[in-house]
C-alpha cells in the first residue's frame, strides 16, 4: 500500500531513482478540466535540481508525458497517469555503496523490509526523485483550487538556527502571495533569507548539510471543510505530509507553542465582522475539531539536514556485517529545504482537494 | 468517513457526549486471542476523569458492554464491538448554550459542517468522551503488541512552561517502563512533577486551562515495519494522533530540533552490537524512509490548553448573528494532558498493530 | 474487513446469533436527514420470521436501539449506529452441534479459518440474523433514495420449478410497485404465487427446503451514476449481494440469456422519446460500460435452499474426525426467498446511495 | 475510483483505446519474486487480437514495458508498473461516430458521466484494451498463485445456443489442466468446440455477433481463505469479474440450478477422504459463507455479445438529439468469448492473491 493513497482524489506512484521511469496515476478528477500546461511545468521546475548553490549538480529535465485522462486540453475524466523518464543516470556511483547502509537514509530499513530485493540504486524507490510525480498531481490540484478561490503559499521559516519572520496568521496580504510565488528561496524578510543562504553555504563548504522549516499558509477555503476524528484536516495533511521524505516534525496554528499558552491565551475569540465569522487570534490554525472555521489554515513542517553529507561516517556492511566507514561523493543538496517548498505545496494541494472533494458529497 | 479508520485492524467509532452511548466496532482482530479484561478497565480508569485537582468532577463510570466477537474469554474473529453508555448526562447545562459557540471548541465549525443539525450538547460527537472508545481498542492492541514483546510507554513531557527530563532515545529502561505505568501523572523527574502540578493548580485557581506535551516511546518493535511514502510509520501514527481532540503539533525523534541540526551531527551512525544493529544517536525516532530501523520509536504530542474555561470571553451568537459574551460554567479539566497519555498510547498501539499486521502479509 | 464495506455511505457490521446484539454503524449520511422510523420498523417486519407457513416460529422481535446519530428526530451529520438486542435464546439447541458440521452452513469454514474459536451458536456471525442490521440501514438509504424519486422494488421470480412472470424491463407500472410494497409474498401473477407456496409446503412437509430466485427493479435512476471497471454499477452491487448468505447467481438485464444472442437481437437501440433518450429493449439492465443509461436497472439474485432440513445428513465430527450422520431439528424457514426479498433491496439501496454520492463529487 | 481496486493488492490501471498507452500500477507484491517474462508474454498473447476468424484484424502487439518496481529479474517490493503502447491507430474510423451513440456501449454513458469531455475515440477508457494491462497483472498473480500450488483453468462451456460439457465439480483431472492452457479455443468437448466455432462464423457471415459462457476452476486452494459477509470470497470475485467489459451473469457452484433444487439434493454433505474433509456434491462451487471449503471453487461467467456488429441500427445523435440510424464498420470480434477467457482468469488471480494474502495477515 506504500504508493496508493486517497479516497476521492486516488493518487498512484510508482518508480526507481534509477529505474526507467517515475509516475502517478491519478483517479477521481473531474471530466473538463482545462490543465495549464505551463503551471504544471513551471510547479516542477522548482521542485528540479537547479545550478544554484543549493542544489545538486544533476541535470534532471523533469519532462513530464501525460500518457492517459487527457484529451484536447482537458480531462477526460478517466485516470490520468504521468509518466517522468529517468534519464541522467550514474548507477556506478551507487553500486559501491550497495552493501555500506548510509547514516539516516533508508537503505537499512528498506534492505530489511525487502529482503534486499530492493532496488538500491540512488534510495530506490525511497528517492527525493519520487517527489516529482507529486508535485505534478498538486499542480494540477493547485489549479482546481485557484479556479475555486484557495490559494496554498510557502515560505522558508528557518534554515539551522536562521530564522524568517512568521506569517501574520490572521490577515496574509495578496501581494506577499504574489512575491512568494516567483521566488526559489522564499522568505517575508530578505535579510533573513540573506542569513539563511550564508547558512547553507557554509554546511556546503563544509561537506556538511543543514536543515530547515516550511511554513505554508492556506487562503480562502471556507469553514466547513473536514472530518471530526479520522479524517481531520490535520489527520489527512499530516498522513500526506510525513510521507515526504525527511520530514519529521508537524504542527498547526501555535503548534507547540500552545502547549505553553494558558486558555484564556489560547482561545481563538469570534467576532462578526460584516458578517463574517472571524477570530481575533488564529492559535488553533483555521482548524477545530478537525474541521475548517474559515481562518487560514496555517502550519509548519521541519525538515532534517540531508544524510547524504561528504564527511566520514561510522556505519556497517550489510553483508560482511562489519563496522565500516563511509564518506558518500555523489552530488548532494546541502540543503533540501528549497526544493521541498513545492512538494509541502502539491501534497497539501492534493489533501485539501480530497478533503473539499468528500464535504461536497455528503448524500441527501 | 469521520469515523472509520484502518485497513487491517478496522475501527469505527460512534456516540455523542450526551447520546444514549459511545462505542467502537473492531474489525480484523484474530480469533482465539485471550483478553484481559482487568487490564482493560484499568486502562479505561486512566482516561477516565477522576477525583483529583487535574480532572472534571463529572463521574463517568466508563463501564463497557462487549456485544460481539467475544465468546468464551477469548476474541472470535468476528467484528467486536463494545459500548459504555453514557449516565451522567446534564444536558440542560449545554443547552443554554446551544447558539453561544464556545471559542476554540468545535461549536462553530460542526454547526457549519452540518448546517446546525449537530448534537451539540456536550460537544455531541466531537466530545473527548469518543475517545473511551479509542481506549478501549487501545487496551487490547497493547496486549497483543505486549504478547509480541512490544511495550508503549509515556510521560508528560511538559505543562505549560515547566519540563520533565526527555526520555534516553537510544537506551530506555526496564524500570522505568514500570514505574510509568501504574502513575495517573507520569513523569521522569518527581521534582518536575510536582511543578507541573502546581501550573495546573495555578491554572485552574485562576479559572483557566494550560496544555502540554506528552513524549512516547515504543520499545521491541524490530526493524522492516512500515512502508515508504503513503503509509510510513510517521504517517500512520500522525493520523490518528492528529485525531485526538486537541492535539496541535507531532514531531518524531529530534522533530523540529533536528531541522536546526547539520547533517554531521542528526545523522543516527550504525554499529553492530553483538550482532545487533544499532544507531548511536536516535534523532530520528526509530524510523527511516518511513519504516522502522529497530531502535525506540520515539514522539511527542503538544495538546492546546482545555478551551473550557470560566472567564468571560468574546463570542458570537449563531442565530442572532450578533457578538456576544460568554462564560462556561460546567465542570471541566484544568489541563487535558494527564488524561490524554493512555488516548496517545491508545491510538499507537492501533496504528503499529496495523503497520506489522500488514507487514507480515505481503504475498508470496 | 468483513464487517466493512462503502467508501462514502461505510456501514460496519457486527454480531452473532447468540450474541448479546447483532448491530450496524452507519457513516456517511448528511446532516438533517428525517427519519421515517416507522418505514424502518415495517422493512425490518418484512424480513422478520413471521408466523405464516414460510419461516420460522423462533420469534425475534428485531426491535433496534438507535445509539448514535440521531437527534431531535433527525440525522446528525455523526455515524448512526443501531443495534438488536437478541433475546429468545435456545443455546441449547446448537449446542449439541458444535463439532457436527452442518452440510452446507458455514460451521466447517468457519471452523477452519477463526481455528474453532468461532462463536458457533446458531451459525454465529455467518446466521442470516445478521441481515437485521442490514435491513435496518436500508430502509435509511430507501427513504433517502424515495426523496430523489428512485425506487426499488422486487418480486419472487421463481421457487424451484415454479416460476412467476418477470417484470417489464423498459416498463415498469407505477400500480404495480405499490402492489409489491405491502406484500410478505411479492409476485406479478397471483396463481404462480399460489403454485410457488406450494412448492415451499410440500418441501417443508418432507422436512425439505427450496430455492428461489428474486428479481429486482429499480426505477426513477438518471444516466450517469456508476464508474467504468472495479467501480461499476454490475461490480458495487454484485460485492454486496454476494454477502447475502445463501446467494449464488446474480445476473443483469437479460443476463445469462444475452450469451445466448446475438448482437442484432442483444443490442438495445436507443430513440429520443420526447426529448428523453431510451432504448427500446433492456437487455443490458440499465447499465452500459458500468453506467447506468437511465432505463430501469434489473437483476435477478439466485438463493440457495436453506441449508437446514430435518432429514439425515452425511457429515463429519470436526474433533473426533470420523464421518457421522445429522438431523437438524431446531427451527428453520422451509425456504428463505420471502424474507430475503427486503435484504436484497436494502443492499440494493446501500450501494446505489454510494455511488450517487460518489457520483456527486467529482471534484471541480 | 474507477481504475483503482484492492487492498493487499492494489492495481489501478488507466489508458485510452487511442491514447499514448494503456497501463497499470500495482502496488502490494513481495520483493524478490522471479517473474517468468515468458509466461507473461504468453497470457498477453492469449488475449491479444489474433489472425483467426473470431478475432479482430487490428494487430496490437500487446508488447509491455515495465517502467518500476522490477530490478534484475524479480520484484523489489515497491509499485510495479507496466505500460503497453498503442501503437495501430485508425482515429478517423472513429471521429465520424463521435456524436452517433453505439447501442450496447459506453457511448452514450460515458457521454453524460463525463459531459462530453471523454475520450470517444475507439471506447476510450470504456475499450476492452483496458483488459490488456489486467491480463499483465493476472500472469504475475497466477504465477505466484501456481508456485503454492493453486491453478487457475477455464474453458468456454456455451456460444450462443451451442453447449460444451461442464467441469466436473468435484473431481477436475490435471490433464485437462495442462490441454486447457495450451488452448486458443479452449473447451473440453472437441465436437462442442467445432459447434461452437461454426456458430461464430455463421454470426461473422452475418455482420453479427454472439455471446457466450465461460466456466472456470480454481483447484488446489485450501480451506479457510475469504471472510464472511462483505469480503466473502463470492463478493470479492464478483466485484472484479463484474468490471470486465460485457459481462452480464456470474454464477458459483450449481449457481442459477440450485434455486431450482430442494436442500436436500443441493446440500453438500461432507466426507472424510483419506482424512482430507471433502464434499460428494460441489453445489456450492467451494465456497460456504464467503469462505472456502477445500473443494475446487467452480463459476460461470456470462458475456453478452460483441455490441459492434455491421449491420444498421437505430440510436441517436447526441448533439444534433435526433433519431438517426448507424453502421458500425471497423474491425470488430464476432465473439469476444474467446479473448476474454484469458481476462476472466486474470482477475480471478488478482482477487484470490488478494483473499489469500488477508488471510495470512489476521493479526496476532
Amino acid at each position: 500500500m506504500s504508493g496508493i493513497w486517497g479516497n476521492k482524489i486516488k493518487i498512484s506512484i510508482f518508480g526507481e531513482s534509477h529505474g526507467r521511469a517515475v509516475g502517478i496515476n491519478i483517479d477521481g478528477l473531474k471530466a473538463g478540466i482545462l490543465l495549464d500546461i505551463d503551471y504544471i511545468k513551471n510547479e516542477m521546475r522548482r521542485r528540479a535540481p537547479g545550478d544554484n548553490e543549493f542544489s545538486t549538480p544533476r541535470k534532471e529535465k523533469d519532462e513530464f508525458v501525460i500518457l492517459s485522462g487527457f484529451f484536447e486540453g482537458r480531462t477526460t475524466g478517466a485516470p490520468l497517469c504521468a509518466i517522468i523518464y529517468n534519464d541522467d543516470k550514474k548507477t556506478e556511483d551507487y553500486e559501491k555503496l550497495k552493501n555500506t547502509m548510509r547514516p539516516s537514509h533508508a537503505d537499512y530499513t528498506g534492505y530489511v523490509k525487502y529482503n534486499g530485493f530492493n532496488d538500491y540504486r540512488g534510495g530506490g524507490h525511497f528517492s527525493g526523485r519520487l517527489t516529482a510525480p507529486l508535485v505534478f498531481a498538486g499542480a494540477i490540484c493547485k489549479q482546481i483550487l485557484k479556479a475555486m478561490g484557495i490559494t496554498i503559499v510557502s515560505h522558508i521559516i528557518s534554515i539551522g538556527e536562521k530564522k524568517d519572520k512568521p506569517f501574520d496568521s490572521v490577515n496574509i496580504e495578496e501581494d506577499v502571495l504574489k512575491i512568494m510565488e516567483n521566488k526559489d528561496f522564499p522568505v517575508l524578510d530578505q535579510q533573513s533569507g540573506f542569513l539563511m543562504k550564508e547558512v547553507i553555504a557554509g554546511a556546503k563548504g563544509q561537506k556538511d548539510s543543514v536543515g530547515g522549516v516550511v511554513e505554508t499558509a492556506v487562503l480562502g477555503i471556507g469553514p466547513g471543510i473536514g472530518e471530526p476524528f479520522f479524517d481531520s484536516v490535520e489527520s489527512i495533511l499530516a498522513h500526506l505530509i510525513f510521507s515526504i521524505p525527511g520530514v519529521k516534525g508537524l504542527e498547526f496554528g501555535a503548534g507547540f507553542d500552545i502547549s505553553r499558552m494558558h486558555g484564556s491565551k489560547a482561545n481563538d475569540e469570534y467576532y462578526l465582522d460584516n458578517g463574517l465569522v472571524r477570530t481575533y487570534s488564529n492559535n488553533n490554525g483555521g482548524i477545530l475539531g478537525g474541521i475548517t472555521d474559515g481562518m487560514p489554515i496555517i502550519f509548519r513542517t521541519a525538515f532534517k539536514p540531508t544524510p547524504s553529507i561528504g564527511r566520514p561516517q561510522r556505519t556497517i556492511d550489510i553483508e560482511t556485517r562489519k563496522n565500516v566507514e563511509i564518506e558518500i561523493r555523489g552530488r548532494h543538496d546541502p540543503c533540501i529545504v528549497p526544493r521541498a517548498v513545492p512538494v509541502v505545496e502539491a501534497v497539501t494541494a492534493i489533501a485539501l482537494l480530497e478533503l473539499i472533494t468528500r464535504s461536497e458529497s455528503k448524500c441527501i
